[in-house]
């Protein structure tokens, strides 16, 4: 199968299963962006993010004898609960590897979401290792979060719809600015749109300092970042493209975009006041490069992907104390 | 034509024109509520409630003539923005009556999307002569709030769609819960389903102290509520049923269920955390049935319509401290 019948295979495996996000936008949007926006709300999928449908999707493939195995993943977050609740839901065992200094919430969410959770200490472990001890004798298959191509086309599916829903509004030509960690969303919706909306060009977004995808389409190879913490869009912080996604990114997207923690918290208090929905900080890059960086761009629309709302009451209050609007 | 052929009709003139809402749903919600629970997310409905329904719809079907007029409404609130919003985009003049002590924020709001705004002062002015006044020469069409057929039409759309998306997932049986006003959008919905999910049964859910259309149910008749402020939940807040939406709820709607203001703040802290979704005091009275009058139901499956998520960031604030989950 080519890497669009994959996606559309994902499509028919995750219909009925997966939110179909709803497009969104506001007068008062456009306005401060100068151009016509429209937010693909992939916060509303299950679990809060975009995470599950690649979940569903690697898991939805396995044969009968791997399924009963179980399934394994890294993650501190998003891939975490999406991962936990698609194997739920598919009667599919999973084991989840979290570090142990990972919030409480998120341990207790995936433990909830029916995950056997394994914590490992990230100053004295290898998680590696601590994967290996665990799947000895029980042969479980890892879902890694970006680099693997069942992951890369479940993602995908949020093209399929995002060129449907354009074309429904009667969007032609359009800046699509996505969130953008490993990459696996990014690659799975420009692989969408490169045969379903030719003329949009993908743009991945990141924060300022975290901009190893930026970095990597410019130079032509894989880069990394020099940090992994400090920045408030830990969401979709990772040390580098992926070995799978960074190529198809090199080959279809448009010049990465980056976007300071403030510019995400004024996305996040805008997305509350205009739009109704929640989203996290690193689930609103590509929103922020929508309203501030229009410079940027090159379409007549832009389409921006809200890719994750789980955040902190405390985060989300902040964003509303420095940018919502007074009463 | 009949009540139901005016909601089809309704429709098509909004296809493309409202957002088709997402039916949501959460695990951790289904867990609290001790039933499979799902959430009309109505919230995300153009200008932040199911008003922007109605309004395009009555406006949609006004003769030229009419339209080349301009039409009129009252509102302190979600009406204001739905009616603006729908005139500008039908290109018609607006006239919105605001109290002159309404938020300045939903004031300036209204004037953004193209109203003209007349202020009136609650104390020493009558709104219909004041109405009277600015009308006298220039034959607007009165769009009202409730009480008016196509305005219910178009409320009714938004119950074509649960019953097409509740099918989707497979759901038979439901009470949907549907925070309730005027009567416009419960009624609405109440006509839609009739016909589309005769086994559901519509339930009108209101503010403690403020439970006009739970008593008219009870006895028949349309009563009235003592007092009109002194609830969080203000945007549904309306002296009694309306002439139109009572005969209708009383014909085909079950009990009315009442929240405190304290349940209607915990809805939204749990829709925050587990939804994804901003809602207001007054369009969480549905979801806060769902989660904590389980007793009062009578179905395998709930449906809970969030009909807004205009709140300022103070009261969605005072959600999160006194409800939300702690990291």
């Amino acid at each position: 199968m080519s890497n669009f019948e994959m996606i559309q295979a994902a499509a028919k495996r995750l219909d009925g299963k997966a939110v179909k996000t709803p497009l969104l936008s506001s007068p008062f949007i456009d306005d401060i962006a100068g151009r016509p926006v429209f937010v693909k709300a992939e916060c509303l999928q299950h679990t809060g993010s975009f995470k599950f449908r690649g979940a569903w999707s690697a898991i939805s493939a396995l044969s009968t004898a791997d399924r009963n195995r179980g399934i394994i993943a890294f993650s501190s977050g998003n891939h975490a609960q999406g991962v936990a609740l698609a194997a739920q839901k598919h009667g599919v065992p999973s084991v989840i590897i979290m570090p142990s200094d990972a919030p409480i919430v998120k341990i207790e969410n995936t433990k909830a979401l029916g995950a056997e959770v394994v914590l490992y200490d990230r100053a004295t472990e290898d998680r590696d290792s601590v994967a290996a001890r665990i799947n000895k004798d029980r042969g479980l298959t890892l879902v890694k979060p970006f680099d693997n191509a069942y992951v890369i086309a479940g993602q995908g599916t949020c093209g399929l719809e995002i060129a449907q829903q354009a074309a429904d509004v009667g969007v032609t030509d359009a800046d699509v600015l996505v969130c953008c960690g490993g990459g696996g969303l990014t690659s799975g919706i420009a692989l969408a749109l490169e045969q379903t909306a030719p003329d949009f060009t993908v743009r991945p977004c990141e924060p300022v300092g975290f901009d190893d995808v930026t970095r990597s389409l410019v130079s032509g190879k894989i880069e990394s970042n020099k940090q992994l913490t400090g920045s408030l869009c830990d969401a979709i912080i990772t040390p580098s493209p992926g070995e799978m996604t960074f190529p198809i990114l090199k080959r279809l997207c448009g010049g990465g975009i980056t976007l300071t923690d403030d510019e995400c918290l004024h996305a996040m208090a805008l997305a509350f006041d205009r739009l109704k929905i929640v989203i996290e900080p690193g689930g609103a890059v590509g929103l922020a490069a929508a309203l501030f960086h229009g410079d940027a761009l090159n379409s007549e629309t832009t389409i921006a992907v809200t890719t994750g709302g789980n955040v902190d009451a405390a985060v989300f209050k902040m964003a509303l104390d420095k940018f919502g609007s007074k009463n």
